[in-house]
C-alpha cells in the first residue's frame, strides 16, 4: 500500500507513525519477555527518566495511549463526584473529546478564552477572570445547587497554538493554590512549547511546568512517538487506587512497558526536545515567508500551528497542492486554515510550501 | 536494559512486544503520511481482508487498542440504556476487568459457568440455561423493575481456555435469536480457538463465528500483534455512530492505522492461523508430557491454557525456575496455577520446562 | 411548631405546602387501596384531564416529584448516548440542578440566551441563533469529534420569568423540525404562564404548547401542588421501557398515586388556572406599584417574578421586614433581588408589601 | 373514583395513601412558609427525634422520597469510584432496582443469601461468607483488576421477611469493621422489624441498629407514611457536600418538610412503633390460621410477609376473593405467593381471610 501522497502534508503533526529512533527501540525490545500493565522496567526507566527532566523527585507518572483518554482519566479521578473542571470555551475537553468528560459525569465549566491586545484569539484562561469566577461562585450562597469547581484544566500550547508565560502561569497557580483547586495542563503538544521556551526566558521550562501545575500530562502521540502520554502527578497526589481506575475505564494498556520503552527514547539524550526544536524552526521559517508575502493570520501562535485567513478562491487552488486542515470559516468569501509542522517536518517540504504560497 | 529473564516464563500470551513481521510492518510504514482517527487505507485493507476470513461481506470491523476497552465500548453501545449484558459467572467482563461494564451503568447478568462430566469448570454459558433464564424474566410480571437482558456474552477461548463447539454455539444463537438479543463473542485469545478447529471439525472455523454471532472481536494483543482489537460487526448492526460513541469512550486511537497495519499482516498469508498453531502445538507437546508425569489438571482445555494443580511445596520449588501465574487456592497444600504458551513459544523452552517439571 | 414569620415571605412560589382542594383531596384517599408505581386509577384519571387539557388525545403522560428529577429523566431518556442538550446559558439544568444532566452523561450545550432592545436579561433560546448554531455544527466536517445537538431545552417561564410567545415557540419548533431535534419545554412555573396567556393572544395556551414541544412538562411543585410533575410526550415518542429507566433513575414513586389525585384536582374545575392567576394579579398590583415607586426593573417579566435592584442599604432595610431572594449583584452598592409571588399570595400581602416599599 | 376493591388487598403495605395521624399533621401545615430543600423546623425537629430514637446524638439524617433513591444515593455516595456493594443474591438493590446501583457506575457483588437448617431460603448475609469472601478477595494478588468490596448491604426485615439477630448484626459489624468497609442497612420496613424486636430480646433495637451500622434508612413508605425514607448516617460519616450529591441524582425534594412533617409524627408518642405492632400482631393471627389450616410456608418470617406455596388451582381459586402477590414459580402445579400485612390491617379483614383460606 502506497499511501504517500504527491501533495504536500501540513494537515497536523500526528500522520506519521514514529520518530526512528522510537521505532528502533521498540523493535530492539523484540525478544524481551515484560510483565504486563505497565510494571515492567521501561516504564519504570521513563518514569525515572521523566522525574529527572522535571527535577521533581516526588512525582508520579502513568503511560496512557492517547490524549483524550489521558484527559478523560485524570480529570475524572481527581475531580471528587459533585465537581465539574473549569476550562476556557476553547478548550479541547470541552469541545473535540466528543463529551468524554461528561460521559463521566462531570460538567466543564466555561470561562472565555483570552484575545490579544487586537482582537486576536488567544484561548488562554487568564487567572484574573478566574479568579472572579471562584469568588463569584463561593459568593453567591445558593451554590449547593451547582457544580462545584474542583479542577483548571489548561493547554500549552492551547488550541490556537499560543503559550502561557512562566508568570501567566504563576498567577493561575495562585489562584488555585488560595482556592485549594489543582491545576492540570494538558501537553498533547508539549515538546513545541518547551522548544519555544528555550529561546525565549519568558516561557516555562519543564520543571517550572512540575512545579506550578498538580498535574500534567507529555505529550508523545503528537510529538514524535507512535502513541503514549505520560501522566505526571506532581505534588504525591495521584489519585487513590488509580491502576484500577485506569483498567475500570478502558484505559489500561496490556503492554504497558511499550510506552514506557517511547518515553525512556523521548528522555534519552535530549530526543524530546530535539523533535519540539524541529517543528518550531521549520513553523518559523514558514511563518517568516507567510509574513513575508502579506499572508493575515488569525493567530499569532509562536508554535507549529499557523492559522491564516485565505480567500475562498486562494484556499481551493493551494488546495490541489497542498494538504491543511479547515479551522473556521470567517465570512463568505474568507476562511481560516491550519498549517501544521511537526518533528517530522524536513526543510525540503518548506521550500516547496514557500514556492507555493 | 535487560528484562530478560534466566527463568523459563510462562505466564501469560501478551509478554512479547510482537511477531517479527508486525514489527517490521510497522517500521515499513516510516515516512507515510496517514489521516488519522482510522479513517486510512491500511484499516480499510485490515478490514477488507477481515471481512473475506469470515465470509462475511457485509461485515463492519473497527480497530481498538485492548480487550478491556474492546468489551467496554462495544457492549456500552450495542445495549439500549435499562438493558444488562448476560454472561458465565467466570466472565471476563464481570471479574477482571475491574467494574468497566458497570462504570458504563450497565449491569453483567451472570448465570453458572458450565461444567464438565467430571465437574471440572469449563466457564461455558449453556444455551439450555440461557433460555430458562430469559424464559423466566419474561414470564415474571415484575420484570419492569429488573434489568433487561440485552445481549449475551461469551468468550472463546472461555476464561478457562475451554472451547465452544459449533452446535453450542448454533444453541446459543438460536436462544438469542428467539429472544432478539445480539450474541457477543470475545475473542481475546481467537487465534487459539482456530487452530484447534483446523484439528477439530466440531470446532467453529471464522466464517461460522461469523454466521453464529452478531459481534465479536479478532483479538491482537495476546496472538501475536504489539496490540490491537478488531471489532467485527457481522449483521450490519454496528451501532449509529459509533466513531463519535468510541471517541467519547476515550478509546479512540489517533494513528488508527497502526492497528490497521497489523492486522493487515495478521489476515496476510495466514499470519494469524501460523501463530495460533504454534501456541496449540506446544501447548499439545507440553500437555502429554504433563499428563505422562502424573500432573492433574482442574480444567480439561484443549487451547494454549494449561491449569494444574499443584502441592505447594512443588509450586514453589518450580517457581524458582519457571514464572506461571497463580489461578486459585485449591485446598490448604493445593494451588492451581496456569502455564500459557503462545505464538511465539519455542520449542526449545516447552523441552527445558518438561525437564524441570 | 410555629414556622409562620411575622415578615412578609415573597421568597419563592413553594414555600407552602398544598392549595387547600389538593390537601382535601389527597385526605380522602384514605382507606382506599390502590396498585403501586403509577399503575392506578388516579394516574390515569389525571391523564386522561391533560390529554383533554392539551387537546392532544394522544399524548403519554407520566408524573414525577420534582422538577429537577423531570429534567434528568426525561433528557436523559430522549437524548442518544452521543448527544447533548442545547439550553440558553442561563437555562436551569445547566446551571442550577448541580450538575444533574452531567452526571447521566450528557453535556449541555449552551448559547447565549436573549435580551430585550433595551439590553435587559430575557434567557429565552432565540430561533435565529439555534439555527445558526446547528448549521454551524453540521457544516463542520469535524464534528465527529463533538457532541451531537440531539434536544433543545427551553423553560416557559424562563428562569428570569419571561415567555416565549406563540411565534417564537412556531420559529423555534420549524428549526427543530429541520433538524429532526426534539424540542423540550420545561414549565415547573406553567400556569403562571398560562394565565398570561389569557390576557394576551400572542401567548401560547396549553394546546399551543401541546402542538409546538415533543415533550413538555406541567409544573405542579411551585404551582400549588404538594408535589408532582407531569411529564407530556406529545408525539407518542415516550422512550421505550420508560417506567424501567425511571425506577432505573431512582424516580419512580411507590404511592404513584399521590401525583395522579393531585393533577386530577389541578386539572379538574380549572383550578390550574385559577392558581396560576392569582399570583399573576397579585405580581401585577405590585409591578405597578413597584414602578410608580420608581423601583428598577432588571427584567421585563410578565409573570411573578419580580427582580429589581436595589441600593444596597435599601435592600437592607428590606430585609428587615421582607423575606425575598438575592438575586445577583450588580456593583459595590446595588444588587438585584427576587419578590415571587404565587398561586397563594393574598393581597393583603401585597398591600403590606406596598405599605413597606 | 372508587378504588376500592370488593377484594380483600394483601399485596403489599404501600396500597394506602398514609395513617390518619400523617395526613393530619401534613393538612395542619396550611398557612406556614417553610424554607425549602430541608433546610426547615420540621425537617431539623424530625431528626432530632430519629437521633433520640436511635440514641446516637451525633447521627446525620436526610430525608429521601423513597427506597430506591435512598440506596441508590447512600451507596453512590459512600462507595469510592472504584467500589461495589456487597450483597445477598436476593438483594433488593441487586434484583428489584432496575439497575439503579449500576446507573450510578457501581457494581453488585453477590454472596449467596443463607437459607435455614430446612434448606428454606432467609436471603440473609452471613458473617463468615462475607469474610471469606473479603479474605479472598485480598488474597488474591490480582485484584488490582477487580472492584473492590466498597460496603455492605443488608436489608432488615430481608426480602424474605426475615430477621437479624442482635448477635448476627454483630458479627457483620466485626467483620466490616476489620476490613474498615461501612455496613449498611436497608430498613425500608423496619417498623415491622422493631415490632419484632419488641417481643424477641435476641433481636435488634433502633440503638442497636445506629450502633451496628455505619448507615442506615428508615422506611416510611413501607411503614404508614405518605412517603418518604430517613437516612441516619450513624458515625459522623455523612458523605461530603451530601446535599449537592443529592440535588445531582434528582433526588432532592423542594418542600423538604413534606418529609419531615411526617418522620416527626412517626416518631412522636410512638406511633412508629405502633404501626410496626399493628401488622405483626395481625401477620401473627394470619400465620396461626394458615399453619392450622396445614398451608406450608416457603419461609419462616417473623415480619409481615408470609410466604406460602400454593396448589395452583388453590390459587387460582383463592385469588378470586383476595388479592396478593406472585413470588415465584415452585413447579409445575405449585406457587409461592406473598401474604402482606401492614399498619392499616385490620383485624376484620383478617377474619375475612382466614374465613377464605
Amino acid at each position: 500500500m502506497d499511501t504517500r501522497s504527491e501533495k504536500l502534508f501540513f494537515v497536523n503533526d500526528y500522520c506519521e507513525t514514529a520518530h526512528p529512533e522510537i521505532l528502533k527501540r521498540i523493535s530492539e525490545t523484540a525478544g524481551e519477555k515484560n510483565p504486563g500493565y505497565g510494571l515492567d522496567g521501561w516504564c519504570a526507566s521513563a518514569a525515572g527518566k521523566i522525574r529527572a527532566a522535571c527535577d521533581c523527585p516526588r512525582a508520579e507518572v502513568y503511560f496512557f495511549a492517547g490524549g483524550t483518554q489521558t484527559n478523560q482519566v485524570v480529570i475524572d479521578t481527581v475531580l471528587r463526584p459533585f465537581e465539574g473542571v473549569v476550562s476556557a470555551d476553547s478548550g479541547h475537553v470541552g469541545v473535540h473529546e466528543a463529551g468524554a468528560i461528561e460521559y463521566t459525569g462531570h460538567k466543564v465549566l466555561t470561562l472565555p478564552g483570552s484575545r490579544d491586545a487586537s482582537g486576536a484569539p488567544e484561548g488562554k484562561l487568564r487567572a484574573a477572570e478566574l479568579k472572579a469566577f471562584l469568588e463569584g461562585f463561593y459568593a453567591d450562597g445558593n451554590h449547593e445547587h451547582m457544580v462545584f469547581p474542583g479542577m483548571v484544566y489548561i493547554s500549552h500550547p492551547t488550541e490556537y497554538g499560543t503559550l502561557y508565560t512562566t508568570k501567566e502561569l504563576e498567577e493561575l497557580r495562585e489562584v488555585c493554590a488560595g482556592f485549594e483547586i489543582p491545576l492540570y495542563l494538558d501537553g498533547a503538544r508539549l515538546a513545541y512549547a518547551l522548544a519555544c521556551a528555550e529561546d525565549d526566558p519568558g516561557l516555562p521550562t519543564l520543571p517550572d511546568i512540575a512545579r506550578l501545575t498538580d498535574v500534567f500530562y507529555v505529550g508523545g502521540t503528537k510529538c514524535g512517538a507512535m502513541f503514549g502520554e505520560a501522566a505526571v502527578f506532581t505534588k504525591g497526589n495521584m489519585p487513590f487506587r488509580f491502576a484500577t481506575r485506569v483498567k475500570q475505564h478502558g484505559a489500561m494498556l496490556a503492554k504497558g512497558w511499550l510506552t514506557g520503552v517511547q518515553f525512556d527514547a523521548l528522555f534519552s539524550d535530549g530526543l524530546y526536545c530535539e523533535l519540539g526544536a524541529n517543528a518550531i524552526r521549520t513553523a518559523k521559517r514558514l511563518r517568516a515567508a507567510m509574513k513575508e508575502k502579506g499572508y493575515r493570520f488569525l493567530v499569532e501562535s509562536p508554535t507549529n500551528q499557523l492559522i491564516v485567513v485565505l480567500e475562498n478562491r486562494k484556499m481551493k487552488k493551494l488546495a490541489e497542492k497542498v494538504e491543511f486542515s479547515f479551522w473556521e470559516k470567517i465570512d463568505d468569501t474568507h476562511t481560516a486554515v491550519r498549517f501544521c509542522t511537526s518533528w517530522g517536518t524536513g526543510d525540503e517540504e518548506i521550500d516547496r510550501l514557500i514556492d507555493i504560497l
